[in-house]
């Protein structure tokens, strides 16, 4: 795919930083939305995409986040019913053409696959890595560093 | 590798509980550690093993837990620093042979790491899926469903 995509990251934790900071590298137009100004620290000082700070839950938030123009929206919030809405909304009116969202809780993944919303669940992950690290008797490491 | 390895789990959350259920019902001895006994609930009618309701981080919860003759130690609680006191207790005195734990913090895997214990960062996993999927325009599931 090309790299010069619009995508609009919400929550700036851990995750959506290094999101933030990689996809801008690549040379995408990155918008990143946090509620709490001070998370945008953690961007890296080459990051060339804008700041919102506001809650991504309020249309207008969306909507100075240009989100319909938006290729991609990715909510990874630490709030699993934050990321239901607005990645809801991304998809149903803003028809934004790829929604990512995290999702802790492995039991509302069947929700989000119900409304066509692509879900990473780290809970999930983590208890399948352990799994099978036990059978084997070792980890096997895979992922980079954030 | 046999199905009847003495495993203790310390922290009884979504991970620890999902893995106790599995790890149990594989036919290991399973003991699980949480200092809120209520997490306890979330065990399946099934499971076999035994429940320790205490502080891990003391020593005669982890004596109590007979972590001398476990095979595995898996530490998932929700402070990194927790897994990381617990996993070095159970490798270096008690000698534990395989230890895991949860990291969300992905800087301190390479403390870890030095250590001798193998780190399952669920933030930097989740990262790098987000980052495959917008490379490809669509997410690849893969892992299972506690």
């Amino acid at each position: 795919m090309k790299n010069n995509r619009y995508i609009v990251i919400v929550g700036c934790g851990r995750v959506g930083s290094y999101l933030a900071n990689q996809l801008s590298r690549q040379g995408n137009s990155v918008v990143v939305i946090d509620r709490n100004e001070a998370v945008f620290n953690d961007l890296s000082p080459d990051f060339s995409g804008f700041r919102i700070e506001g809650d991504a839950i309020h249309m207008e938030v969306l909507n100075m986040a240009k989100l319909k123009k938006a290729d991609i929206l990715i909510a990874t919030t630490h709030d699993d019913n934050v990321n239901l809405l607005v990645a809801q909304v991304a998809r149903k009116i803003f028809n934004v053409s790829l929604v990512l969202a995290r999702v802790f809780d492995p039991k509302r993944e069947e929700v989000y696959a119900q409304l066509g919303i692509d879900t990473i669940c780290p809970t999930s992950v983590a208890a399948e890595m352990f799994l099978r690290a036990v059978a084997k008797g070792s980890l096997e490491k895979e992922g980079g560093q954030p």
